[in-house]
């Protein structure tokens, strides 16, 4: 039996599900490697055998209580995999870890296997892939252009359909800009929500964890699975990140580029992939567009490389920068030389300029959801890269790297083709802890593009509509009346953040109440003791607690907030009576709801 | 007339409704300024007439729209006040403002009159008062002593009643020692939430303004007057600061130094001055007691000037050390020349040992709800300062320097004073937006220590017991059975951060009906329509809004949150009962209240 789709998390799962015993399709995916033939994709691979008694060790085929049973990954070589060496792109600093790195050990604690350390920007110094000692791996499209970095081995590989997902890491964007490059999905998560420990440092107060999968679905999954505080990682964070909204909220205010932002290096093609891109997110009916003016962002990005946080890259490797730079890669070692230059004076300094340009970006923030914007300008060729190892570089990293220095969660998607075949992508880009929206909107956007997984000819799926429930710390609140979409007093839940969750009926046993007084106009749903009522047409919508405790503290008597009980069985928060705000009331159970009633008055 | 008392805001808004000329009460405080002699409080005296026309302008006294009404303060000289030199104490550096501080601005709008700039510790560069190239304030207590700084100044002047509040800056411990070595309050809020906009900075990273007053209370005033996000200043936080609990919560933890870690050097009347503070906490019924060991928290003070963070002391004035450096106080002067030594991969690494310590010293924070520690080891003299100008100063430090570095609140209050005479203090530490909570416990240790209020003869006011209500975003709930204080699901409301509010009765328009079911048992709540019912027994408690949300979201049927009418004219939220519910149920509104019922059975 052979995986002939993409392997995706569903995809194997459903063939291990019919064939428990996975050696078959791990073998093809050992082949597929040696058919592909490409020396740069990783350092170091772990041997078939190895993989399959890994496997054997997991026990009988379990996708509940391990939701990554079976999955193989792929890891950046900066991250530190127990027995194997950790190069981080340089022969000579290589060590054998002793541990799995913590994101590493949840991964395996839920049945992932990590079949090889993939290559890099050697210490993950570079957008572009091609600043390594070892073979640069070839772009999964096309050889002609560079395969993205830092993180490239980790990118061909997914796009290649080798492994199901890969470990990046992503400082100023390369999480995203090789995935850009390769027709694959890039997670960039809320800084700090997974632990870097067992990482090699690039920026320590900048470095995140990335995935790379080939969809959306697929990377938010292991998102879940790696994110949680790590107590023994300084710069870990105990965040919440919200859930993956199964609709998208009415009204999303998405900032995209305005016309002074559009930075494209005058690639007429990737320009038109873009706009085509908008024309996907324009068509999605919940979506405002907002041009913003990207300049505090870009002025942020250059702080990146032109300022003092270079030294970080400085410290992480200052024993081999004082001792012994010869073992660098030539254009690694002037960049991180440039460290040299700064004080620790100047070092404060650009943390001053940053807050102050931070206030900046925060007013362009506060005004959007989310932002969408090219994952890099243009795609660049490696014979480009030969005249000039690093302005290209740079502009790779346009729309990136101010992306970690602002706190700020990213999402890199496909989108549509370029007219010359190369792939195109947008990043979506939004404050920390909203990852979850990112993948909502995200797998939409990348569903809409309709384009082909990484390399293959397995399509893009279709956007699941998931179940319509209450994430993270909402609560679901029942509405009957007033509060209804389109009433009046429906605002008072969108203020307080609430997001419409379903329509539907109440078990058949209330009474619904007009009662006396107004306006508003507002009704009382009665659960009647003897069940002969009626079922009630009503509405969930789910609120932030904080949200819902002070929805609950403005709500007048006679009415309150008790338990209903719902024809689909579910039992949430909604309006109730007072036992006293029933005299002078009128029934109007026969309308079957109060829409019905409110028109026919 | 004249403010014979300690002019407290209490005295003097008291004087001024009943003589609406406050001339006399001016005058008085000039009339003490020119008494006491001491050149090296302010470096800028407004004259008395300046600040009488200001109090005209302000119109009638109206201390409600105005709470700092014609409150005359003094300003440390490193924030501006328009029209006036900021030295930061250093002549050749002075500027004239051209507008208030931020915090000035808040102060004024509301009433209060600055009266001129405080010496200082040169750039608030020291903990000891005596960098300065101005006089020396004197020790409002002991003129052997050092007066404390960085704001010597504006301790001075509060301890000797010329003002009734003054602001400090505190990097370092500069708003804590001053207030200690002159038997004053000092309030050093959370980092962030109050702007330091119009301020010269020490270390931009961790400076706060802060308030000294004679009392708790006055400065938790002043502290909510001028506390407020501010997007102009990048390290300014939008922190919700809890108001002050009217009673401390019960079984409160509070860590004291374990016996490793009590430092006092050698001075064995500090040592029991300290065990007589600790002695009135142990009094306090609420307070429980954890030694706690405080060498996590010791080891980050070490990090503020033995390593980069004084090069954010160099960036503020880089000018002025790579221009004109022999304008500086030759103290001030090496000190801050040490930061020439540190790189910005210096500045990074010290970020990165202060993540790690902080990990530590959560884990001790985790323990307790807050800290008390001596506000500084022992006393130091003059001449002691003569001999060494740097040892004494570090020592002052040892219990202040760690708290901005790791975001924490504190307030240092006076305890009582010394077998010699001289006052000692303690300092209350929590995190940050916990400043309400260091308010209501050193109140209350204030009061215990029975002391006069700075140099004065005027004893401490006792701790009012202030309105219970809900602050912030708090809301009321009332609880009438199974919620109850020492009631089974009592700790359903402790655990989401409820806090006891008052025990009340409900308009006598209720039935209290026991409900089938249970355990636990669970009474229901009934406003009677025709309003023929019984008044009955409740609690109020206040739940922060998220935590709201979430109690409500566990209320089982045929409970509910509504409004309820209490005989104290309030209608907070509460506990109703769906008309449903009433089935089956027994009428025990005739025992008053469900603790009378229970006991009954």
């Amino acid at each position: 039996m052979m995986v002939r789709a993409f392997p995706t998390i569903g995809a194997l799962h459903e063939a291990y599900a019919r064939d428990s015993d996975p050696t078959l399709v791990i073998a093809e995916l050992y082949r597929r490697m040696a058919v592909l033939d490409d020396p740069g994709i990783f350092i170091t691979l772990r041997s078939e055998a190895e993989i399959l008694s890994e496997i054997k060790a997991l026990g009988p085929f379990d996708p509940k209580s391990r939701p990554l049973w079976g999955v193989p990954f792929a890891v950046k070589d900066n991250i530190d995999v127990v027995g194997l060496p950790t190069t981080a792109g340089c022969p000579d600093f290589a060590y054998k870890a002793a541990v799995d790195a913590f994101a590493v050990q949840r991964l395996r604690a839920a049945g992932a296997i990590p079949i090889g350390k993939t290559n890099l920007d050697q210490f993950a110094t570079g957008l572009v892939g091609v600043r390594t000692p070892y073979p640069v791996p070839r772009n999964a499209i096309d050889a002609a252009y560079v395969p993205g970095g830092s993180s490239s081995g980790s990118a061909v590989a997914v796009a290649r359909g080798l492994v199901t997902f890969a470990l990046g890491t992503d400082t100023a964007g390369s999480g995203r800009v090789p995935a850009g490059l390769n027709n694959i999905v890039g997670l960039k998560p809320s800084l700090g929500s997974v632990s870097t420990r067992g990482v090699v440092p690039a920026c320590r107060t900048l470095d995140t964890i990335s995935v790379f999968a080939s969809t959306v679905g697929d990377a938010d999954t292991v998102f879940r699975v790696m994110q949680g505080y790590d107590p023994m990682d300084g710069f870990c964070r105990d965040l919440p990140v919200g859930g993956m909204p199964s609709r998208l909220p009415p009204r999303l205010r998405v900032g995209v580029p305005d016309a002074s932002s559009r930075v494209f290096g005058g690639d007429a093609l990737a320009e038109a992939a873009f706009d085509a891109a908008m024309g996907d997110l324009q068509a999605l009916s919940e979506v405002e567009i907002v041009p913003v003016d990207m300049q505090p962002l870009f002025d942020v990005a250059a702080l990146l490389y032109a300022g003092p946080w270079v030294a970080e890259r400085y410290q992480a490797i200052r024993d081999v920068m004082e001792t012994r730079p010869d073992i660098l890669h030539p254009t690694t070692r002037r960049i991180i030389e440039g460290a040299k230059a700064y004080s620790a004076a100047d070092a404060f300094a650009g943390q001053y300029k940053l807050a102050a340009l931070r206030r900046a970006a925060q007013s362009i923030l506060a005004r959007i959801d989310l932002l969408v914007v090219p994952t890099y300008p243009r795609p660049r060729k490696l014979e480009e890269l030969e005249v000039d190892p690093i302005g290209p570089n740079s502009e790779l990293g346009t729309y990136t790297n101010f992306v970690n220095l602002l706190d700020l969660a990213a999402l890199a998607v496909p989108s549509r083709f370029r007219a010359d075949g190369f792939p195109s992508g947008v990043t979506l880009i939004a404050g920390r802890g909203q990852d979850g929206l990112l993948a909502s909107l995200g797998m939409r956007l990348h569903a809409a593009a309709g384009v082909m997984l990484g390399a293959s000819t397995t399509p893009v799926p279709e956007a699941p509509v998931g179940q319509a429930t209450a994430v993270g710390d909402e609560i679901e609140v029942v509405v009957v009346g007033a509060h209804l979409s389109g009433m009046p007093l429906n605002g008072e839940l969108v203020r307080r953040g609430a997001r419409f969750l379903r329509a539907t009926k109440t078990k058949p046993y209330y009474r619904l109440l007009a009662l006396p007084g107004g306006p508003p106009a507002r009704p009382g749903l009665v659960r009647v003791a003897d069940r002969r009522g009626a079922a009630i047409e009503v509405e969930v919508w789910a609120l932030p607690a904080a949200g819902f405790g002070a929805f609950v503290a403005d709500i007048p008597a006679p009415l309150g907030i008790g338990t209903t009980y719902l024809d689909d069985g579910s039992t949430p928060k909604g309006f109730i009576l007072e036992p006293a705000g029933q005299d002078g009331a009128l029934d109007i159970s026969s309308y079957g709801g109060w829409r019905a009633y409110i028109a026919a008055l």
